[in-house]
């Protein structure tokens, strides 16, 4: 009898369960989730048969490596940081792993040893990083069969509102880690357009997006991610003349974060501190040069010149112009606006999610450029079946399942870039309602 | 006979090895200099009698330590990294220390033990830090026992060029470590006016200038440093509503710095690699979004708006709008930044450099509100007896030489904040032409 393990019972995970705990009653497999809290545990197993719950402590490396043991199969929900610890005992207990974070150096260095073992250790098989590097290779392997030739390649994605929960001037609540989502960007960004390498420091960040539009939807601003080089590789385009990766945000966003960004609220670097009874306004105005005349509201005009009323509108919604009161006083400026959004953008139990993906191709084909676009909408069903959960945890549940099921032919680390992992993964999806509209125009 | 160590003969220790070696000669002191090139020693020591010049390799700990016996007082000329090490040394040897740098955290942890030994340790006694402090505490207290209030304490200074070899648009050449100068501001920087603490983020800084003028020289970019704040405490103004200390540059050095920061030009977070043939136009290019039909200028007149004449006279200047090739293609864009600099901004051997200081005091006093503005210009004479050379170790000569003559009564470890140092060596200073001209009006 197979035996699955998961650890982490979190948000992202809710979907995984439910595919893999429904496919195990069906196959005749065991499913044991395992988390720090047992009561989110049992909560998210719903009591259904071939499964277990169980608390655990990752520190407690006894009980760890005892529950590893029981299985064949491990899936690591856990913070990225936790993957080191988890695959190295996956490889001593010779377990396969499976996880939807980034593969990192310490997995590379471990190959030989995965593949001396002959183990499958799957990573990047969620959402972003996940979908994307399937739904693309698709399309390239695709085009090279055809003896075509990929000339750009633009790819974005974000987690944002379903538009029926788009209820601020934002048009964003948090449906992702919060602190990721205040630090975002903070690097140098790397890409490729037309032969030219083109560098964008996170000042410049918010300023230089893209407009990226979904039918039905309107328009995104789509700014540039830290490295779309290094995918040069990973997708087999070394050559490549234009290759942007990004993220997504609704039209107007970025222009109003960038005021946090040009100010310097969002630097995590040094420690502030408030008075006890300060208020966003005076919080607002540390970052603002001193005037013995002129407002906090004139100040900040004078400081980002290209301040319009839409931008204003955003900082005002969130009290930046009243005498609302600061909810923490110390910390870094990030913690301190993080703390601020963390009220104001707090995604509701009735808030539905919504993740949007899309793909921009030019390929050189006999007839002339062609140019694909393949767009992916999920929306979620409220706050705890989100899109989010869904577009990172079927993947890899699906990845698992036919794994069990014999139906993947591999050993060794992996990302979903091969045909035997993205043809029948996305197959699946598709079915589960997370499909890719393409539209090909000369 | 008391013998004097100087570790360090490189460019800012011309003046303090003459002023010695010549009160050696009259007080019947024997006077050591120890570099790890031999020549350079010689060369600085011009053979007079009473000195001695060694070879050193501060690895090497036994010869290192060796010298150190020898001596009654070292005085370091090293990088501040090297500091820690040499100050364990001379606790350990029982040798007084003298250093223009700035106090660390670890003499702070070693200081009961330099007490306990009755060990003198000065530091910060050169120009910034050092005759800042000096000329700054003599006003201070000067109000102080007078009952007066300090309101407003702003202080700048820079490192600059005699008006007569500002024979490039920048006013500006290297007259000081060129790593330093292009990584300059690289944090938030940190101040208080009217009670109102302030952050200016490194992307803000060099827009967040003051107009700082000289009487006969004309006017001067001042840009607040990093951490005015804990200066309070040093200069015992805890309360003081406004305190602000920052760099000087050449009016519309600044403007035209901002252009590198603006794109990214100064980042020293990421390696790039240019085409081996690339050229500066290239360089700035790669900061620049990408366009099929807008030339390098056009576009970057498009991401910086305010850019004007003067500025864009100064980019031009260095080639960065011709085919002019890079002196490096790899590393990080400040490595490439200086690595053209270098050639652009080297300080000729008949070059004058100039060292500009000022302090502006807004005092309470029975009278009204009593304004005090002290400047202090210093000139080079060439590339070797430079300004800086002069006002970085002239103080620090002083203070030894006052040491070992038993006029400064003191014990333990010091930056020049008392009256017991500040006044002899400013009067010193004063006979040497470094003297403060001090205007008051109300």
């Amino acid at each position: 009898m197979n035996t699955i393990l998961i650890l982490g019972a979190g948000k992202s995970a809710t979907f995984l369960i439910d595919y893999l705990a429904e496919s195990c009653e069906r196959k005749n497999r065991r499913l044991i989730l395992a988390d720090l809290n047992l009561d989110t545990v049992n909560h998210k197993l719903h009591g259904r048969r071939y499964t277990t719950g169980e608390q655990l402590d990752l520190e407690d490396g006894t009980r760890r490596k005892s529950l590893l043991s029981q299985a064949n199969v491990v899936i690591s929900m856990l913070p990225a940081a936790m993957h080191p610890m988890i695959a190295r005992d996956c490889i001593e207990l010779e377990k396969h792993f499976f996880s939807a974070s980034y593969e990192s150096d310490f997995l590379r260095e471990m190959r030989p040893e995965i593949e001396r073992k002959d183990l499958f250790f799957l990573n990047e098989c969620g959402l972003d990083p996940g979908i994307d590097h399937m739904s693309a290779m698709k399309i390239i392997d695709d085009a090279k069969a055809k003896g075509e030739e990929i000339l750009s390649f633009r790819s974005y994605c974000g987690g944002l509102l379903a538009p029926e929960s788009e209820d601020n001037p934002w048009k964003y609540k948090f449906t992702w880690n919060p602190r990721n989502v205040v630090l975002a960007g903070q690097a140098t960004a790397r890409y490729i357009q037309t032969g030219e390498l083109k560098y964008v420091p996170y000042h410049q960040l918010f300023r230089r997006t893209e407009t990226i539009s979904f039918r039905g939807l309107g328009d995104f601003d789509g700014y540039p991610n830290r490295d779309s080089l290094s995918y040069r590789t990973v997708y087999g385009l070394e050559d490549i003349p234009t290759m942007i990766r990004g993220t997504l945000r609704r039209a107007g966003y970025c222009k109003a974060w960038d005021v946090f960004v040009q100010l310097g609220m969002t630097d995590d670097s040094f420690q502030m501190k408030m008075p006890d009874d300060a208020t966003l306004k005076q919080f607002l105005n540390a970052f603002l040069p001193f005037h013995s005349q002129l407002s906090v509201e004139e100040k900040l005009a004078e400081v980002i010149p290209e301040l319009d009323f839409p931008t204003f509108e955003k900082l005002q919604w969130l009290g930046f112009f009243e005498n609302r009161k600061l909810p923490i006083t110390k910390g870094t400026p990030a913690q301190l606006l993080q703390a601020i959004l963390e009220i104001d953008w707090k995604l509701q139990p009735e808030d539905k999610d919504m993740i949007v993906m899309k793909h921009l191709f030019e390929i050189q084909t006999t007839e002339g450029i062609k140019k694909v676009s393949s767009s992916l909408v999920s929306f979620g069903q409220d706050s705890v079946y989100t899109a989010m959960a869904k577009t990172v945890g079927l993947p890899l549940a699906i990845a698992v399942d036919l794994f069990l099921d014999g139906k993947i032919p591999l050993t060794g680390l992996h990302v979903p870039i091969l045909p035997e992992l993205y043809n029948p993964i996305l197959a699946e999806l598709e079915k589960w309602g997370i499909g890719f509209e393409e539209t090909v125009t000369f």
